[in-house]
C-alpha cells in the first residue's frame, strides 16, 4: 500500500464519536479554565503571534542534532524570540508575567522542546536585581537588562551545594583599599554548577558567594559579576567558564560552571537592597532579612503551575492516544476495543486529568495567600509567614513528585509508542522530573514542613489563626461517622494527619527519652515525618479543590458543573485509597468502608468516560505545543509517527556510509 | 584554584572508611554472587577481554554525537564485539550465555551504553530458526548465521500491534503455483516497528506475519525473509525499510520499521518445525503448539536478571555517592554530614539493595521451574505449565517496574547531580524503564496471572500440585498471631492475597448476578485483579529469598550470613509495610503491628548502615560498567563530573560560532 500523508482535515473517527458523545460545552470549560473569554482569546493570539512565526521554528527536530548543534539553534531560536518580546514590550504588551509564560511556560517549552539558554536573563537575573539592588543599582542595571545591552544568569548552586545553600564555598572578600570585592573559589566543590546560560551565552551573572569583611564572615550574598568581554564575549580574566555536559533533559538550556581566580568587582557590584557593605568595609544588616523569602514562595508558586501544565500535556497525549489505539478484546467474539474501555487503562488516565484541576486550583491558591502576606510583609507583619512557607514547600513537593509520576505512567499507557521522542512523553518526563530537586530538592522541603507541623502540634496556642493546620486542634479525637462524600473524605485526610503527626511526635519524644538528642531523634523519625506531610499537603489540596469547585458550580452551566463534581470526587477517592493504611490505622475506617471507596473510583471512572476526551480538548493546547504524534487534536496518530521517522537523517540514505566501511568487510572477513 | 586530575589511587576518605567498618568479607559475597570464585575468575577475564580492547572504545562520549554519527559509531563498534565472539567461539568460548552477556547484559551495556544494533542477530534470529526451524531449514540458515554472512533480526510487533500478537496484519498468502508465499503489508498500521537492527543494519529478518493457504488463515506464523542485497545493501524490490527515529533510550539499537509490497519468498522460507505447508498448500498442525511457550518463557528469566542488573548499577553510584556526598547538618553544631547518615536517604537506597538480592534470587528460582517444566514438556507433561506461566508473567512485571521506580529513585536520590548524564543514571532509567513495555507489556501480564489466580480459586482440585500458589487452599482463615518475623511476612502476605483474590472474585459475581457478561465482570473487576496479582508475585520472591538465604547461612561465613539476613528481612518488612492498607483489611493485623514493623525497619536500615558501601562493593562491577561519575570506585565525584564535562565539545572554542551570528547582532541591534 502507499503511504498516505497527513491530512488534518481528517480527523480521525474515533475522536470524531468521543467530541460527540461529549455531555457538556468544552469551550465553557476552556474559559473558565483560562479565566474568562477574554483571556483566552489574550493566550490565543499571543500563542498565533510566536508559533506561527517561521523564523521561530527548528530547521530539523532537536533530537537529531549533536550536542553543539542544539545549542547552536536554540540561540538563533532564542534570539528571535526576545527581539519578539522586545517587540510586544514596545506595543505595551510587556509585563513579567508574560515573559515567564513565553520563556519557559507552556508556550516557551513549545518553541524551545529542550530549554532556552537565555531564559534566566528575564527570570532571574532582572528579578533579582529588581528585588535585591538598591535604587541606584536598579538604575543603573535594569536598564542595562530590560534593553538586552547585557545577557546574564543566576549563579548559586556549585558543585559541593544544592539546597542546603548556607555551606555554599564562594568567597567575596572586601578590599576597603580598593574599595572592592575580590571573588574567589577556594576549593573545586566550590565552582558554580548547573545556573542556564552560563555556559556560553551570558556575559554577565548575579553570583552568591560568602561575604567577608574586616576579617569576618557575614553569610552568603548576591553579587553582580561581568563574566565576558561584552564586544569579543571572550571569558575576562580569573573567570573559568564552561558548560557542564549533558543532561536527561533541558539540553538547550546551556548550563554551564564557573570559577574565579581572584576576580575583582566594584563594591557597588552588591546587591544592596537589604545589607550593606560601607566603603570603609563596616557590614550594616538590614532588620528585614526575611523579605527575601517572597521569591522564592513566589517561583514555588510558579512550580506548581507548570507541574499542571505538564500533566495536561500528558494527559492530552495519552487519553487522545488510548481512544484511537485498538488493542486486544474484552469479549473474544467482539472486535479489538480501544484500549480507553479497558478499566486499568482509565484508572492511568483519569485520575491524572483530575490532578491536573487539583493542582491548578491549588496554584492559584496559594497565589492568592502569597499576595495577601506579602501585602502584610511589607507592613511589617510576619505572623503568617511560616505558614504560607510550609504551605508552599509541601505544595512545590507533592506537586512536582506526583506531575512526574503521572506523567511517566501515562507515557508507559502509551505501550511502547510512548517510549518515541516523537509522542513528546520522554521529553516531557525529562522536564518534569526535574522539578523534584531543584528549587529545593523535595524530602528536604516535606521536612520543612514537617517542622513546621510538629512545631504546631506541640503548641497550639495561635493555632485557630492558622487555617491550614486549625484542623490539628481537634480532628484527632473526632467521631467521623462513614459518608460516601468529599467533605469526610477531608476529614478523615485530617483525621489520618493529625494521627501521623502525633504519633511521629511521639516517636521523637521516645528517642530523646532514649538518651538522642533532639536532632538525632528528628532524623531517626523523618520517614513518618515526611509521610505524615505529604499528607498534610494532599489534604489542602483535596480541600482546595473542594473550596473551588462548590465556588464555580455557582456560575457555570449544570453539565459542566457535574463534570467538576466527577473530577473533585475522582482526586478525592482517589487520594484517600492511595492512603488506606494510614487512614485504617488512625481512623474509625473499616474495611468494608474501603469497599466501598473502591466501587465508588469504578463507578467515577466510568462517569467520566463519556467526557474523557472533551475535558482533555478543553484544555486547548495546541499541536505544536503538545509536539506529539500520538497527541494531535486530528488523531492521526500512525500517519504522524510514520512521517516523524522519515525525518531521521538517517532515512535520506538507503544504505548508510557504515555499511561500506564496517559492516561489509565485517561480514566478508567471516566468509 | 588549579583544577585536579584524577588520580585513582587516591581513593575518597568517606569511601576508605566506609570500607574499613565493613564488618563481613566482601569477596565472599562477590564469590557467592557469581556462584563461586571460580565463575568470578572467569567473569572477570571475560571482562577484560573485552573492556580493555581499545578497538571497543568509544571515540568521543555518545551523548555529544549527533543521531547519525551515534549509529556509525555503534556500528564500528559492534562490528568489532563480534570479532571478538567469533575470535572467543573459535577458542571454543563461545556458547549462547556468553552471548547474550556480551550482547546485552552488565558487560554489553558497557561496550555500548545506548545499544548495539547488531544485538537480536544472536538473540533473537539464530534461537528462533533453532526453536521453529526443520532440520534443513537449521541445516542452512543456521551455518550462514553463525558464520555471519548474513546478518539477522526478528520482525513481530507492528505500528498497530504490540502484545496482542493476535491481532497482526502483516499477510503470508501462499501460491501453490509458484510454491512461494507473498508477503504483503495491506494497511500502514501493518507495517513492522521496533526491531532493533532494521533499520539500516540487518539484510535478513523472521517476519511473523497471518499464513493464508488454500484461502484460509491460519494465524501467526514465523518466515525468513530477506530485506538487502547481500553485496550493496540496498533494499531489495517491494522492501520498505528505514529506521523509525529516536527514542527514550537505545539509540544505537537502529530500531526500524519494514512494510512489504507482494515480496514472494520460497515456500522452504517458513520455518516448519512445528506447523507445515505443504507444496499444495494443505496447511499440517503440529500437536505441540505450547511448545513455542518456552522462549517467551526463557526470555523472562533473563528480564528478571536484567532488572537486577540495573538496579544493582544504580544503588551502586547511589551508594558511593551518598557516602561521599555532605551537605547540610543533623546537629546544628556540627560538619555537614555524609548525606548516607540521613534516614531518609537510607530509606531511598537500602530496600532497593536488598531487592537486588531478591530478584536475583528470583530469577534463579524461576530459571530452576524453567529448566523442569522444560523438560517435563518434551516428555508431553504439560500440567506446571500455565502455574510457570503465571509466574513469569507476574515475576517480569513486578521487577520491572520496581527496578524502574528503584532506579528513577536512586537517581532522585542524587540530586541534582543525578540528572546529569556523567552520572550514566538517566541512561540506566531509560534502558530499565523499556522493560515495563516490552516482551509483554506488564498490566496485561498481571491480568494473565490473575487470570490463572482466579481460575485456582474457583477450583482447588490440583492446587496441593500446584508450590506458588498451594497456599490459598488454607491461608484465608489461618489464625496467624503477630511475630517479628519474615516467616510471619510471607504468611500474612499470603494471607492478604488470598483475600484480595477472594474479594475480586466476589466482585466478578456480583457483576455478573447484575447481568454483565463475564468478561465485562473482569474487566470491571480489573483494578483489583492487578493489585492482587503483584501482591502474589511479590509473596513468592519474598519467599523465595528467604528459602535461598537458609540454604546459603550453611555455607557461609557467620558475618556474612548476618548480612543477608538482614538483607533479607528489610526486603521483608518493606514489602509488607509497601501494602499497609491491604493487609489491614485482610488479616488481623493492628495499627500497633504496623508500628513495630516500621520501628523493625528502621532498626534494619540501621544495622545496614556501616555494610552498606561494602555491599555494593561486592556486586564487583568494574568502573567502564557502571560508566557514572558519581559511582567509581575511587569516589572522585567532583573531579570527574569536572572532567566529564571538558568532554563536551562546547567546551573546546572558548566563544561559540552562534555569538557572532546570532547573539552579537541581536545584542547591538538592542542598543
Amino acid at each position: 500500500m502507499a503511504v498516505s500523508t497527513i491530512n488534518s482535515n481528517k480527523i480521525n473517527s474515533d475522536l470524531v464519536k468521543e467530541r460527540a458523545k461529549c455531555t457538556f460545552n468544552t469551550v465553557e470549560l476552556t474559559h473558565l479554565l483560562d479565566g474568562g473569554a477574554e483571556k483566552t482569546n489574550e493566550r490565543k493570539s499571543r500563542e498565533k503571534f510566536f508559533l506561527e512565526d517561521p523564523e521561530l521554528r527548528l530547521k530539523v527536530p532537536l533530537e537529531y542534532l549533536s550536542h553543539k548543534e542544539k545549542y547552536e539553534e536554540s540561540i538563533r531560536i532564542a534570539c528571535n524570540i526576545f527581539k519578539k518580546v522586545n517587540q510586544l514590550q514596545s506595543e505595551g504588551k510587556g509585563g513579567m508575567d508574560n515573559f515567564r509564560e513565553i520563556l519557559g511556560g507552556q508556550l516557551g517549552s513549545a518553541l524551545l522542546k529542550d530549554g532556552n539558554p537565555l531564559t534566566l536573563h528575564y527570570v532571574m537575573f532582572i528579578p533579582t536585581v529588581m528585588g535585591q539592588g538598591n535604587i541606584q543599582q536598579q538604575a543603573e542595571w535594569i536598564q542595562k537588562a530590560w534593553n538586552c545591552d547585557i545577557i546574564g544568569t543566576y549563579a548559586q548552586t556549585e558543585l559541593g551545594h544544592g539546597t542546603f545553600i548556607r555551606g555554599l564555598e564562594t568567597t567575596a572578600t572586601y578590599d576597603p583599599k580598593t574599595e572592592e570585592f575580590i571573588l574567589d573559589s577556594p576549593t573545586l566543590t566550590s565552582y558554580k554548577w548547573w545556573p542556564g546560560g552560563l555556559g556560553h551565552s551570558a556575559n554577565f551573572a548575579i553570583v552568591v558567594a560568602q561575604l567577608y569583611t574586616q576579617g569576618k564572615c557575614h553569610g552568603i550574598h548576591p553579587f553582580i559579576v561581568q563574566l565576558r568581554d561584552e564586544k569579543s564575549h571572550k571569558p575576562l580574566p580569573g573567570i573559568k567558564v564552561g558548560e557542564i555536559g549533558c543532561k536527561m533533559g533541558m539540553n538547550c538550556t546551556n548550563n554551564g560552571y564557573l570559577g574565579f581566580e581572584n576576580v575583582r568587582i566594584p563594591r557597588t557590584n552588591m546587591l544592596m537592597k537589604n545589607n550593606q557593605v560601607l566603603p570603609d568595609g563596616t557590614y550594616v544588616k538590614s532588620p528585614s532579612s526575611k523579605l527575601t523569602y517572597g521569591t522564592m514562595i513566589f517561583v514555588r508558586v510558579v512550580l506548581v503551575q507548570d507541574a499542571a501544565t505538564y500533566l495536561k500535556k500528558a494527559v492530552i497525549i495519552a487519553t487522545r492516544y488510548s481512544a484511537i489505539r485498538h488493542q486486544s478484546q474484552i469479549n473474544p467474539n467482539e472486535a479489538e476495543v480501544q484500549i480507553l474501555d479497558f478499566v486499568t487503562q482509565q484508572y492511568k488516565l483519569f485520575p491524572y486529568i483530575s490532578m491536573c484541576f487539583a493542582f491548578q486550583y491549588a496554584a492559584n491558591w496559594l497565589w492568592d495567600v502569597y499576595n495577601n502576606v506579602t501585602g502584610e510583609l511589607e507592613s511589617g507583619h510576619l505572623d503568617n509567614l511560616p505558614e504560607l512557607h510550609a504551605a508552599s514547600c509541601v505544595f512545590k513537593a507533592v506537586s512536582s513528585a506526583d506531575a512526574a509520576q503521572g506523567v511517566e505512567t501515562l507515557r508507559l499507557a502509551c505501550g511502547g509508542h510512548g517510549y518515541m521522542t516523537s509522542s513528546n512523553l520522554p521529553q516531557t518526563y525529562g522536564l518534569v522530573t526535574a522539578m523534584c530537586t531543584y528549587e529545593g530538592e523535595n524530602t528536604v522541603l516535606l521536612l520543612q514542613t514537617a517542622r513546621f507541623l510538629i512545631k504546631t502540634w506541640q503548641n497550639k496556642s495561635n493555632i485557630s489563626k492558622l487555617p491550614t493546620v486549625r484542623y490539628l486542634e481537634t480532628s484527632l479525637h473526632k467521631n467521623i461517622p462513614f459518608e460516601k462524600s468529599v467533605k469526610w473524605i477531608i476529614s478523615t485526610l485530617q483525621q489520618t494527619t493529625a494521627g501521623k503527626i502525633n504519633l511521629a511526635n511521639e516517636h521523637i519524644n521516645q528517642r530523646v527519652k532514649n538518651g538522642q538528642s533532639y536532632e538525632d531523634a528528628w532524623n531517626g523519625t523523618s520517614i513518618e515525618l515526611t509521610a505524615a506531610a505529604e499528607l498534610h499537603g494532599r489534604s489542602i489540596i483535596v480541600e482546595t479543590f473542594y473550596n473551588t469547585v462548590n465556588n464555580l458550580k455557582k456560575q457555570t452551566s449544570q453539565q459542566l458543573g457535574a463534570v467538576l463534581q466527577h473530577l473533585l470526587e475522582l482526586y478525592a477517592v482517589y487520594t484517600i485509597l492511595r492512603s488506606t493504611g494510614d487512614v485504617l490505622r488512625f481512623t474509625n475506617v473499616l474495611g468494608r468502608d474501603v469497599d466501598v471507596l473502591q466501587l465508588w473510583l469504578e463507578e467515577l471512572l466510568a462517569a467520566i468516560r463519556p467526557n474523557a476526551v472533551g475535558i482533555v480538548d478543553s484544555f486547548d493546547i495546541r499541536d505544536e505545543v503538545l509536539s506529539s504524534a500520538l497527541g494531535a487534536y486530528d488523531g492521526n496518530v500512525y500517519e504522524r509517527l510514520f512521517e516523524e521517522a522519515q525525518k531521521s537523517p538517517l532515512n535520506s540514505d538507503p544504505v548508510n556510509k557504515s555499511f561500506h566501511m564496517y559492516l561489509k568487510p565485517f561480514l566478508q572477513s567471516s566468509l
